[in-house]
């Protein structure tokens, strides 16, 4: 098996699972309890929320545990515009966010929101004039992501949080999900950050929310004692254990993904009809190409009769048919829908990396000779 | 150590770690992948929600997974008032209710709901006769929880369920985190439920909402797809397959547990000072008593000493002073901020009861000795 779909989902790293076991085992206290066997339990948590807030260089205070990065994205967003409710009724965003930002913001769009849209940059990062002319408008929030799912363009957040920064009542929220563990994140003008566990070796139904202590919140999960006030429930002391695990893991070496994304992307880009989408600014964990005319759904089937995983975009919206996010940066319908994703890893290999070009060429010929 | 904490939360059963441990494992695939890597992943969830619908008599359609019992709570409320939002702005509860029914009632009172409380019968189950009264006002929601976590009172949920059908416009949930695994839970005439694995030998992390499929809910977390409309994020596999093996593995038998808790109760109330808060309706699972005038953080501790863990009122709420739902059941301050909660399990030996009494007779002397 060849497993080239980790944007959408990686394996649990081993040395996580065991923290998470041991941790079942032997916290069995609930954190919220008076006695000791449950200030042990919030004694892990404390620990955990430590190394957390220090990779990101923020306060213990400001981590929220969530049960992932969509529940992250659905609390920045609710979260701002229910608190700062008096704040005008603008938010900025991009073309190229994950389900979990669109449609929260589709829904206040129904709800007297307008939403404004950015344009990118022929490299697909944010045209930092215009964002500075939106913002110009009187704007409660600015939602863009470090690092988009699909064709993994690195945004310069440092760069819009300090023109955000300029505007005293608009908040900066970056979702970092497919940043954090494959490029260094800087959070210094960036006030609400989404993450998540399972994309980077870690377990599913655990996450964060960066929360910087001069921003407030309106929880959308309320009651109860909980880590902090703006989102409630009985801490999963195991699955917070093991998310501070895989934070502490977390060894990013571009330079090798660098070159096997080079060897990928030289190759494929001299058949004729592959054309690629993902820009000199795009993270080298994420290629995104198109095959001109050639269904998504076919390729994909195709690699896995030989046991390659990759993606038609993003796992989370794969029945809609066209990629909004190429189709917004190349106004190509086409190309927009017949993408395909290829995320790579620490641990792809070399001989990986052969194999699925080997099989590439075959397919690919393969649908050529179909079409002509 | 003898932990009779359980309504808190419960140690993890080993096989239900083991099924989590297997899945992580095995089932690596994002759900909702297009390809069979996924799919198979996808296929576990099938099949744990396949059992845990057969559990509860429903379809499959009607198991939303949440992160637990909180959150389950706060999506029905907030789910019917949002998309019920042109029914009349009153829902009736108790005063019974866990943290996360309380606070987003609260949330909801300050922005044009009222919240009706209905009168409780001196055993503490709900006033049928007021409870009619009150729906004739015109209800959006009643949420009444099955089992109380403080009291353990056993509320009649399918004559409650009964008389709210008559009331065409009127929704009907029920809190059972306190009840699953515990008593029968016949669930025909509710239209939401709310629960958790923690509670019943699960993971920290996991819980759901049973949504009958004539009702409609707008979801809290929204955008992408995963395994409804009603709750969106990447499933968590895991965590799903585990809540599946709980809730299989549940085998109640109260007559057990009655016996112990006859024994607790026989002999703690011929103590001067001690009176029981449980009534006749509360589940064996579940004891309450208060040493009058004293403040039960000191006997939480004492108990501590001798490696006893129990409780002062609910794990979640335990930095309020006052227990508001002994208080409303006897109106008296001073019993309701003493109150102590024992809980119990299938696995509590005869052995930790007389233990307990044991440590409980020195404790109570020597506190005695203090007051006298």
């Amino acid at each position: 098996m060849i497993y080239l779909d980790y944007s959408a989902t990686t394996p649990v790293d081993k040395s996580v699972l065991e923290v998470f076991n041991k941790v079942t085992n032997e916290y069995i206290g609930n954190p919220n309890a008076l006695y000791a066997l449950g200030s042990k339990s919030a004694e892990v948590i404390n620990q955990s929320t430590k190394l957390i807030s220090d990779f990101f260089h923020v306060t213990k205070e400001e981590i929220i545990y969530t049960s992932g990065a969509t529940e992250s994205n659905n609390l920045a967003i609710f979260g701002v515009v229910n608190f700062y409710a008096k704040r005008p009724k603008k938010i900025i965003t991009t073309t190229l966010e994950h389900a979990s930002i669109k449609e929260p913001l589709a829904y206040l769009e129904k709800h007297g929101y307008e939403i404004l849209y950015v344009d990118l940059n022929k490299d697909g990062t944010v045209n930092l004039l215009h964002l500075e002319q939106l913002l110009n408008q009187g704007v409660c929030l600015v939602t863009i992501c470090a690092v988009d799912s699909e064709m993994g363009i690195r945004q310069p957040i440092e760069r819009i949080g300090e023109i955000v920064k300029k505007f005293k009542t608009t908040i900066f929220h970056s979702d970092i999900t497919q940043a954090l563990g494959k490029i260094n994140i800087n959070l210094e003008n960036v006030d609400l950050a989404s993450f998540s566990g399972h994309k980077i070796y870690g377990l599913k139904g655990i996450g964060g929310l960066v929360k910087k202590a001069n921003i407030s919140l309106l929880p959308i999960i309320m009651g109860g004692k909980s880590t902090t006030i703006y989102r409630s429930g009985t801490p999963p002391v195991a699955l917070i254990a093991s998310l501070a695990k895989v934070i502490k893991m977390i060894n990013i070496d571009e330079k090798k993904i660098d070159k096997l994304n080079a060897i990928i992307k030289n190759k494929i880009k001299k058949y004729e009809n592959v054309i690629i989408n993902s820009t000199e600014k795009s993270i080298p964990q994420i290629l995104n190409f198109s095959i001109y005319s050639i269904k998504p759904e076919t390729i994909v089937h195709m690699f896995e009769l030989e046991k390659i995983y990759l993606s038609s975009k993003t796992a989370c919206s794969s029945k809609d048919i066209i990629s909004h996010a190429v189709f917004s940066l190349y106004n190509d319908k086409i190309r927009a829908s017949s993408t395909i994703r290829i995320s790579l890893s620490n641990i792809t290999t070399n001989e990986e990396i052969e194999k699925f070009l080997e099989v590439f060429d075959k397919i690919y010929n393969k649908l050529l000779f179909k079409i002509k």
